[in-house]
Parts: C-alpha cells; structure tokens; sequence
C-alpha cells in the first residue's frame, strides 16, 4: 500500500469529536477510553497533528456529535442503541463544559466546522461533504474519537463517497484494545489508503 | 390529479423559511416579494395552515437557510450564484432580527428544526430526510418562501428522495407573478402530487 | 458572472438523456420538442459540444433516465406525477429503440455512464457524484434534455452538491417556449455560474 | 434491547450479495468464507430465512455489490483498497458464472433490486433508501455477505439514514472468527436493535 501523495490544494485535516466528553479528565466518557488513550497517547498526538497540519497552511475541518439539547429524540419513533445511549447519558450537552471543544482544539478562523451529526459518520446527514467539496478537497487525514465507532463510520462514508483516507492509529482511542484492533487492524485497512503513526504523517505533513 | 389521504402518522407540515428577512415589514427581502405576497395573503395563511397542523396534532418541520455568519463562503473554492448574492446581501444575519423566524411561526417544543442549508433546498447537506425517517413521515404539505428558489428546490429533492408532496400555491410567494407561475404550474406539477388552496388543505388537516 | 476557467483536470462533459425517444424522429417525446429543439439546431449543437469534448479529451459523463422496464413502479405505495407519466408512456422502454442512446451519443471506451435515475436529477440515487469525485472533478457543462425537469433538477443538484455548472442554452430543448425561458431564465442562473451558446462553450473547450 | 416488532407494512428482508463467487462451491471468494459458513450453516439459514420471508409475504430487497465490467476503475484517480482488490479479481464478473445469483436467491417478481453498489454499502451511490422509502419501509431484516464489509457498512448506512436493523446472526458470515466476532459483538451492536439467530427470525417472521 503506496502512501498517498498529500498537497495544500486536496488534503485536508479532519478532527473527530474533540469534546472534553472524550478527551479531558472529567469528561462523561474519559474514564472508558482512558486505558488506550493513555497508552497510545492520543490527546498529545492529536494535538501535535493539528499544529503540524496548521503551520503547512493545511485546511481543517471537524466533525462533531450532536451536543445533546433538552428534546433531542424524545418524539422518534425510530432509535438506534448508540444513540439512545447517548440520550441516556446526555453525551456532550449543549451548554455544558463536556459538551465544548477541549480548548487546545477550538477551531480557529479559516478553519471548517460541519454541521453535528446525529449517529457515527460525520458524512451523514451533514454537510461535510459539501464543504470538502466547496474546498476542492479530495484526500482525509482522519484524528479523533472513537476508532470503532465514528471514526471507523467517518471512513467507512469517505471512502464510499470517494475520499482517499488516512487514518493516524495512535491519534485516535477506544474503550478497549480489541475495539482498536478491530478498527484499525480489521476494518478500516479496506477504506483508508493508509494508517500512519503520528511521527509518520507530522513528517508527511512537515515536508509540504 | 387524486389528493393524497393524509394521516397524523404519515403527513407532517414542512414550513420553509419564515424568517423576518423575508416575510416581516422591514426585512431584506420583503420588498422584492410584497407585490406576490400581499396579493395572496401569502403570511395569513401561512399561519392559518400552522395552526390547523399544530390544532390537528400533526408534525410539523422546519427547513432554514444558514443564517450568515462572519466567515462564511470566504475560504470557498466554488460558489453558485445564489451563494454569492447570500453572501453579499448578508441574508438572515446570525444575531440580527433579520435572521429570526417571525414571531408567529417559532417552532414549539415538539416541533422539528432540520440543520441550516447552504443552498436552496431543505434537504440538501441537513439531517431533514433523516428526521422524517426518524417519525415515520412520508408525506410533506410543504408552506413557505421563495417559490421557485427554495420551494421548488425542496419540492424536487423530496420527489427524488420519495416523498409525496402537497404544496399550497397561496401559502407561498415570489418576486413576480412569472417566477410564481413558473414554479407552480410549469415545474412543481412535475413532482408535486397536488397543489391546493389554504382553504383546501385547512379543510384537509382539520377533518383528521 | 465571470465565466468559469475550465481544465482538463477539473471539468467534465455532462450529457443528459440522448435517448431516441427524446431526439431522434420517432422518438416518443419527440413531437413535443421538436419545435423548440429544431429552432434552436438542440442535436446538432449537443453533437458538436460532445465532439469538442472528446477532441480536447475532457472527460464525458452520462446521465441517464431509468429505462422502463416490467413490473417498475408496480409495488410502490408512493410515486411523483412525472414517474407515473413515464409508466403510463413507458418511456426508454428498455430492450426498444426508443430506450436506446441515439447512435452518434453512445458512449466511448473511457467515457463513464452513471446508473440510471428515477425521477429527473442526474445525481438524485445514482453514482454520478460518486464518479464524478473518483475522477477529481468539479465543474460541470451540462447539456441534452428537458431543460426544465431533467437539465434544471441535474443543475440544481450539481449545485447543492457543491459543482460549479455551466448550462449551454442552445444544446438544451422543451415543450414550450415558456418552459425553457423558466428554465433558462428564471431558475438556472441561481444555480449555474455561466449560461453559454454552443460556439462560446465550443471555442472554451477547443481552446484547453 | 427489545426485539423490534415487525410488521408487513414496514419491515423488509435485505439480501446481500448472494453471488455464487462468495457462496457456491467453486466461487472466487468461497474458499475464504467456508470455514465460517460451514459452521454456522450461512447459507442454509439464508434461504430458510427468504423462505420465510416469501411465505409471509414481507418485501424482499437485495443489495448487489458491482459485477466487474470491462474498464472499471481503469481511469479513477482515487480508489480505495477494497475496490483495489475487487479489481485486481474481477469479483463477481458481469457474464460470468460467479457474478451470478446463486440460484435459490435469483429475484422473484415483486422483489425488488438495488443498484449495484462499488465498494461496501448497499445504500451508498445507489438507489436502495428511495426504494424502501417507495414501499414505506422502516425496518430491516439483514442478511448475507460479508459480515465486516459489506454487512456491517450497510447497516451502518442503514442506522445513519434512519431505519432500524435486525441483523441474523448465522446467516452471515466471514473470512475469520475473529472478523465475524468484530462484526457482530463489537460494533453491529450500536447500529442494529436486535441480533438474532435464524430460528428466531423465523419464529417471528412466520408469526406474522
């Protein structure tokens, strides 16, 4: 698997759900995925991906989850368990410092934010797709949260509507190991072009 | 032409765009539109059909345009021209009363707001098939402003997504006579199942 | 509204609809546009557009109406006004002449056919943005048939999805005068950043 | 997690990808999936379970995954691994023995067939949600290959558009235990309201 060749006109940053939910000491769902994070040292990586991705004038676009507001699903008729438990919990409350930005990841000017979305796939029901395209951008660097979850769905969507991934494995986290596994080992090495290590796409990133 | 039956279960009430900027005294655009809009009571019965849905306890859906925010379309490659008029005149200013929905027509708790678009239609780029699916809709008697930007837009996506459209011709208007005639007897028959009066589709929703 | 800078990377040829049954003497649909497709020289100037295409090795797409086959549209619950014309006229019917590509239209090796779609969008349940992307593109001449229903629900389409359209007014054709001018005149250039003639897309294409 | 309750008016069978190259003896990608399939009887309990389905006269859909043709891929720019691989076997080649329906799953009259899909999802780029939207359909009985591709995008997909999922547990299966497990006990799990085995599927199929 040749890497893809990156440049400032088609290659985008793609940040995935950088709530304090996930990421911050304190967050509703920090204690569940620190084990991995810890491990891989996904906050710092994540964080050194974005500044790499910054100083080569690179195009940053998140995706975030729905931050849960009063009335959110209660009339559905239709639910899928992962959102329902989001319901539950009331992951990333609007309002709500689990429902912010962890600060080091605050979007700055010039820099995209999609609309939230409801389930997994930052493609789905969104306008991320749009604006990637607005932008000319046709290849993903893919950082965030959950590996098994939306960021496997995120990649799963770009690929079926014709991105060309890259996934960074140890800028990304799970509940567990084998949730990782399954994402990064399994799964995604049929959608992404290629699955760097963070050392790997700052230096790609640098070089451009 | 038969007329849809309508039922609570399967019939919601889209209404597009009711903001100030289009339908107040003194918004951006209500001058262009007032000459269509006075002559058919476009406003009156706009909110004749909202309190016939709300008495009949049928669902009723929002389909907004982005409200301009500073920053939008700057860092844009591409841009339709519909966008760059947007952009220039600032429509619906985020924060400004412009940008508000006029009074009458603020969605009540239960009623649901699908994501801002970009561009003309409802659907594009927003979570609006998504929460139709997620209660059971599949007809729209769709009410609101512009008649063949908007409108008309939202009208052909929801055919192609395979909805079953009613639009009222008198709860919507136009910058002139001709656009409203292109809109309403040229294309939308295409793709609209029936095109009624706001007297016709009040009887309707009120006999449920 | 500055025309668009087409290139050979970013731009492609997008034929709507050459069926026999649209262009050809005999074609069911034929006697309807013939008026307005014969005055404007339709064929002969989507002949030479597509000619010039090939010869400036800008890539062709083709967008294409389902053709009807048995037992279509038998089970639905719901179907828009103009699907239930195309099932009662059984246009493009599948295995006939009329359902066929006139013959100067089929396309080359290399040239790339979308899945056929239901209603009247190129894009709308097709691969069309799907391939469109896989080839890197972004812009769009658009021509071929009807203006307004199959050509107006494409560009609008193409422009919610983020293309940057040209239309090309003397390669399109309709039932009427007063169709085409809603299309044309009305509707399009909301949507489409330049509405050429024939020579000037012509010498554009030629000049790459 | 309740089972959904189904009913005729809104729930469907999903068949996926029942070609003879992944379930014949003798078929491209059979060899792979046997060990899996054998022990889980994958395809026995498929036609026990569209057996059912037929006698109970729920709506049958089938999602196909694009049969090889001549000159795909050939002038993509991006691709992603999957359809690398695809490629590089000609999987299900169009007029070929192993791009056909194995026999006991060929489509009856009245069911209904997606567009083929190109890479993992059967709703991606094809017509699959406006055909179930077509038929009222909310909820979907999933069956077929393979379980960590093709199974688990479409209903991820699936979730993402609205519509609520039961996937059969021994009626997929897989390249390994340990992606079969991924699939069904790690990640289907957010997406899918109930997992069930084929007799339970049976049992309540029948008691329709």
């Amino acid at each position: 698997m040749a890497n893809p060749r990156y440049s400032r006109e088609l290659t985008a940053l793609l940040v995935i759900d950088p709530y304090n939910d996930f990421i911050s000491e304190g967050g509703k769902i920090w204690d569940r995925i620190r084990a991995v994070a810890e491990a891989n040292e996904c906050v710092a990586h994540m964080l050194q991906i974005l500044n790499a991705a910054r100083r080569a004038e690179l195009r940053v676009f998140y995706a975030l989850h729905r931050r849960y507001r009063p009335g959110d699903y209660e009339t559905w008729t239709y639910i899928a368990p992962i959102q329902k438990a989001a319901w539950q919990r009331k992951t990333f409350e609007y309002g709500t410092w689990g429902g912010e930005i962890r600060p080091e990841f605050v979007p700055k000017p010039g820099e995209i934010v999609a609309a939230e979305h409801w389930c997994s796939s930052g493609f789905a029901n969104t306008d991320l797709d749009l604006l990637l395209k607005k932008h000319g951008i046709h290849q993903l660097i893919v950082i965030g949260l959950i590996a098994h979850t939306c960021v496997e769905s995120t990649v799963r969507f770009a690929a079926e509507l014709g991105y060309e991934v890259t996934v960074v494995r140890d800028a990304t986290a799970d509940y567990s190991g084998e949730a990782m596994h399954a994402a990064l080992d399994l799964n995604i090495p049929n959608y992404a072009s290629a699955i760097l290590r963070t050392e790997e796409i700052v230096a790609a990133i640098s070089a451009l």
